[in-house]
């Protein structure tokens, strides 16, 4: 994988950037829609690439281990070939999903202990054995093994965690160096920074992360209930610490005027569900603000959905259409909401690109915030 | 409307013929995909010109009655516009779901009382009222008001039924030829046979039917649970009776087999739930026989789901992807799935079509008929 600054923004840290992998190019700032069980929900790959321009998609560890399973997965020739998807991916550790999914699930230094939330069977995530499972799935960017820890969280369990999390880097970095890609291409490894909203912890962490050299960092454990405010400044915090020349994934987050925040911040890279979770609940977010697409205001409005966006939903089916399918739960308004949604997103972070290279971001994304976040 | 005949059969009662609307051409035979509520089941419009080939899609007056509500689809300017569906629309009298779907109705002569299966609110269809809602959904082939027997059905129930539905049918044209279509293009209307399994009363009410003169002309409360032969025999029995030279819609039905059987007895029009409602419980139609995607055996097969065809989704996506996501209950699976089934449907009886042009139907259909039947 390699990284390259294209141009950064002077009133701001925000940086135009491309990283470069065997699977093809990621123009940053990107937004990754998340393909959960090795599926962006009620989303064709065609329409991936055709109608959201997704240039990387995210697949959940702890999801594709379950089902799928990795027999399956290995047998295919990797998650690329199981999907179809032939552009980057990158997958999450797992942990988050145990922690937020799994019954019964007990962590020691060794590694996570607990159930599935599918059929009960017990299993064991080890750093060691997350990084296999990442190798079999074939993720171009795979994720360190890491505790997520929960909102709010105090002192003395902040820091032992980052601690354990710290422990479990070391390990992932040792058998992923020690381990080779099995299907030709290469894999890279983002450890990821934790410390809770502590600052202290969070600057130990940064620098702890910083100084392993990986080729790209992730910030987790944010967007987990804190306020926004200190979001965005954890997230300060850590930019200012990671290396400059290396991509930086602020994982979970968030809104549009989030990742906006975010990208001014320096964050190069964006993965949330609330594009395809709230479309599935009629929450739109467009270039002139959010709708509710369920509202009694909107059942005959017969406009296009968005006809500032250029794609085929936006402009084929009307705000009224989609109302009807939304409120009859017909699977043809989930459908529609995710690709308008994640077209949006995606959409956003390519403008926020253009401005940062045409030298006014800080002026588009302080208006453009505003516009996002109004409630129509 | 107009129906002429292409070509016919010399083995069997099957031709092949072309409907014209003001919405386009039909070619019959000729599947048309059900879309309940203004929408086909977790398929894009786009997807319903592009990957299955529709010619004409089904609209539910019940449900389109209840959801979004006959104000929104006349201030859209009708069902074309509100969904975007720009080629013929039938819509069926809403009769059969008021006796499936609604609760507590109640018939008399004048009509049926009952209530929304949805909010329980009470409502009344009539004859005169089922043209006005049909008048006002802007279907290109409006349904008479009928009662749909059930089976087994008692000589007695039966007969009287069948009274109640002429002279249904009779206040309908009254009110259907002293009323206007609202949105410029022409509307036309079928009347039903009905009569159970009775051959007196079935060839009664063809005869009814046929006496009536309209443009088409269509067979109900068959599919409803009879015995396949009685179906058929009926069918039968009736086609011989409706006029030659207009076209003749076989409600409801059915399989694959079902289909090519009835196209062998003369019927060129046919609807079913079957290709979508099955689709999403993973049970795929195939030009080599009926796969249940569910089972274990296919769980490694990376084959495209049906290489014999020649769609996206038969050859971008694989039997265990397909599978994988039906089991997760992924939406993506019904949308493949759904796509797979109704073009698979389209090609069957467009296939039907060449081979009656081509001149040797009766031969194709019958080897056909075992392949699409096999369990694979």
């Amino acid at each position: 994988m390699k990284f390259s600054i294209d141009a950064t923004d002077d009133k701001s840290h925000a940086r135009a950037g491309l990283i470069t992998t065997d699977h093809g190019d990621i123009e940053t700032p990107i937004f990754m829609p998340v393909g959960t069980a090795g599926t962006v929900k009620a989303v064709h790959q065609r329409e991936l690439l055709d109608d959201i321009h997704a240039q990387i998609i995210l697949g959940n560890t702890y999801h594709l281990f379950l089902r799928p399973g990795l027999d399956i997965i290995e047998k295919a020739g990797g998650l690329h070939k199981f999907n179809g998807w032939s552009k980057p991916i990158l997958t999450d550790s797992g942990g988050y999903q145990v922690y937020s999914l799994a019954e019964k699930r007990k962590i020691a230094e060794s590694g996570v202990k607990f159930q599935s939330h599918i059929d009960g069977t017990k299993y064991e995530f080890s750093p060691e054995r997350v990084m296999d499972i990442q190798r079999i799935i074939g993720a171009d960017i795979m994720m360190a093994f890491d505790e997520c820890t929960p909102y709010p969280c105090d002192y003395k369990y902040a820091m032992d965690s980052m601690g354990l999390t710290h422990r479990w880097l070391d390990r992932c970095i040792r058998h992923f160096d020690n381990t080779e890609a099995n299907y030709g291409f290469s894999q890279t490894l983002f450890p990821i920074v934790q410390g809770s909203t502590y600052q202290d912890l969070r600057q130990q962490s940064a620098e702890y992360i910083a100084g392993k050299g990986r080729e790209g960092n992730a910030i987790g454990g944010l967007s987990v209930g804190e306020p926004v405010e200190e979001m965005y400044a954890m997230t300060e915090l850590v930019c200012g610490i990671l290396p400059q020349d290396k991509p930086r994934y602020l994982m979970g987050v968030g809104t549009p005027a989030n990742i906006l925040e975010s990208i001014k911040l320096g964050v190069d890279m964006f993965d949330c569900v609330m594009p395809t979770r709230n479309a599935r609940n009629g929450m739109l977010f467009t270039s002139d603000g959010i709708i509710n697409i369920r509202n009694e205001k909107w059942k005959d409005d017969f406009s296009p959905i968005d006809s500032n966006m250029p794609g085929y939903v936006d402009n084929f089916y009307s705000k009224a259409y989609l109302r009807h399918l939304i409120i009859a739960k017909e699977i043809l308004g989930a459908q529609i909401a995710s690709i308008h949604n994640l077209s949006f997103y995606v959409w956003l972070v390519q403008a926020a690109r253009n401005h940062i290279k045409k030298g006014d971001f800080s002026i588009w994304a302080n208006q453009m915030i505003k516009k996002v976040t109004v409630r129509l």
